[in-house]
């Protein structure tokens, strides 16, 4: 089965908002894209429709028949058990069927991978309200995806990871207060951040990546004077990731790590990865030039994930202006993900 | 005196740092540059003499002499009762006298934009540690100009504000730890922020700017569910300043709104200043493509006043390797503030 192990499955997200339509608008771009959508047929031929697009959604049984669907078709797996009527659900609001229904395409596309029929997965935006009236007891992808990856086990840590062409963020908390924040920075957080990243950079096929440790405080502390945490636990978090062989230095002032780091044409990164202590402080540079290249990146998992950086624009479902970029740039990374993993570099134990 | 009106001060900050050698650079550059040099003449030969440069030092003996300076001449006008041989100093080393003559030089600056024969200042860098050697008893620029400013008065509120060719921050808190800085953001501290950065683009000529507030937490709180300052302070400050006029609008999500507010010639910014409740959350923006760049204006100051966005850098001073761009940009934003006030838009009160 060589064929399926590059093969992407992009999950349809919640179908009351901007994933199916962006997913056309995908294919239609990326006409022989490497990749099968896990979702509902019937509501991919309604956003297809409602487009005014051309795109064929086609039908297919497993993941391989991909091969067989013409170039410009989208083809869809239709996910087993699926609510009824889902094409029909009104555009913009939180249904609890979508809810099911996105939580369900998530679970085959999981299946999926561990059985080896493809290679990562794309997810397209999920509705946390959605979620939740469906009775799904996660607050959002990563949650659920660690607990399939656990099967039962203890549930792998994971981190965010958010990157663009330019920088690659990795943060050690995330969806917290800024006071919770500080005190959920510690020693082990931070050094589970550093292993992580370490060994995802591994199974891409880095084996040896720069990682800058970004301070918590102003001028990283300025030697105590505004702070001490560098002083009590990152630094020594990144003592004790060196003696591991992690090639992690830091910890640097916050305002010009990330400038440090930004790779372009004209300005080579001084660092391959910048581990971040809060969501701001590593989402604020990331998005700078533009939210419609980032992409989101689960480290941690057994399996490559990724996702386009942004909701399910409830306000925006339907109108035909939804941007795929993102989505785009979440394949484009994943794509790569799994060339690191298929040339043979060690996957994360 | 209108002749004066515009032209700016330079001081030359601490005498063993990058100040002196800039300075030469930055009118070997720009040899009609509207500005003299407040500081000592052998100081700055010295500089010129290392750099191996051809740009002359001419004294001057009042700032109105600058018209009769002829082009690609550094015009210095030395400042009164500053310490002797301060050109024998060796680089890149703490000494009193420097931190002496660095103050020195800011008094007299001050003096003159007080007498009118200034318009604004433009402040070289100078070192914390030097100041305190000779017994300044300042920290650093602002504590002193406020000072200065207040003349045995009430010492004016001032906010640091960052900006580039692309984006403004204003800064509610700066140098304090990040814990520290989260108590520091009080509806006071936010409202007389939005107050001063409403009145200073007045000064500047921009009578009703559109001022975005940043939130402290993730997704600016998501509703209370990651922290409440966003309830409890800072859209109760953003209610407040809109009652007196000012066009405030947020809180917004940290991670997003530097990007919106980002000005570039293919992408128009929503907003014209934001304010940023932390330190790094507003540094990280500004800096991410390039601190060259990056300027530093004080704001609440009844005069200009700006700076680059560097130290002293002790570690390359002398080689002639420092760069001039951010002192140039320094000098190009006090121009531009200058300009609009004397454009007759309304001085801060």
């Amino acid at each position: 089965m060589t064929a399926h192990r590059s093969l992407l499955g992009l999950t349809m997200g919640d179908a009351c908002g901007i994933g199916p339509e962006i997913i056309v608008r995908l294919f239609g771009r990326e006409p022989v894209l490497d990749g099968v959508v896990l979702g509902d047929v019937g509501v991919l031929r309604t956003a297809a429709a409602r487009l005014g697009s051309l795109t064929p959604v086609a039908a297919i049984e497993r993941p391989a028949d991909r091969a067989q669907v013409p170039p410009g078709c989208v083809p869809v797996l239709p996910v087993p058990r699926l609510p009824a009527d889902l094409a029909a659900l009104p555009l913009g609001r939180v249904d609890a069927r979508a809810g099911a229904a996105a939580a369900r395409c998530i679970e085959e596309g999981v299946a999926l991978v561990q059985a080896g029929e493809l290679a990562g997965i794309v997810t397209a935006p999920i509705h946390k309200e959605a979620l939740a009236a469906a009775g799904i007891a996660y607050p959002g992808h990563t949650e659920m995806l660690q607990a399939l990856a656990a099967a039962g086990g203890a549930a792998p840590p994971v981190r965010m990871m958010l990157a663009n062409d330019q920088l690659r963020t990795v943060l050690v908390t995330i969806h917290q207060s800024l006071r919770s924040a500080i005190d959920a920075v510690t020693f082990d957080a931070v050094l589970q951040t550093l292993r992580i990243a370490h060994r995802a950079a591994a199974a891409w096929g880095q084996p040896q990546p720069r990682i800058a440790v970004a301070g918590l405080n102003p001028h990283a502390g300025e030697g105590g004077l505004f702070g001490d945490e560098e002083i009590r636990i990152i630094a020594p978090a990144v003592a004790a990731a060196r003696a591991e062989g992690i090639d992690a230095r830091g910890p640097f002032a916050p305002d010009t790590v990330f400038m440090r780091a930004r790779h372009a044409p004209d300005h080579p990164g001084e660092f391959d990865l910048v581990i971040a202590m809060t969501h701001d402080h590593g989402l604020i540079p990331v998005k700078y030039l533009g939210v419609e290249q980032g992409v989101n990146v689960t480290l941690g998992l057994p399996f490559v994930r990724t996702s386009p950086d942004h909701g399910t624009a409830f306000d925006i479902a339907g109108r035909g202006v939804a941007d795929p970029s993102s989505l785009a740039a979440a394949v484009r990374v994943a794509r790569q993900l799994v060339a690191g993993a298929l040339s043979g570099a060690s996957a994360p134990p």
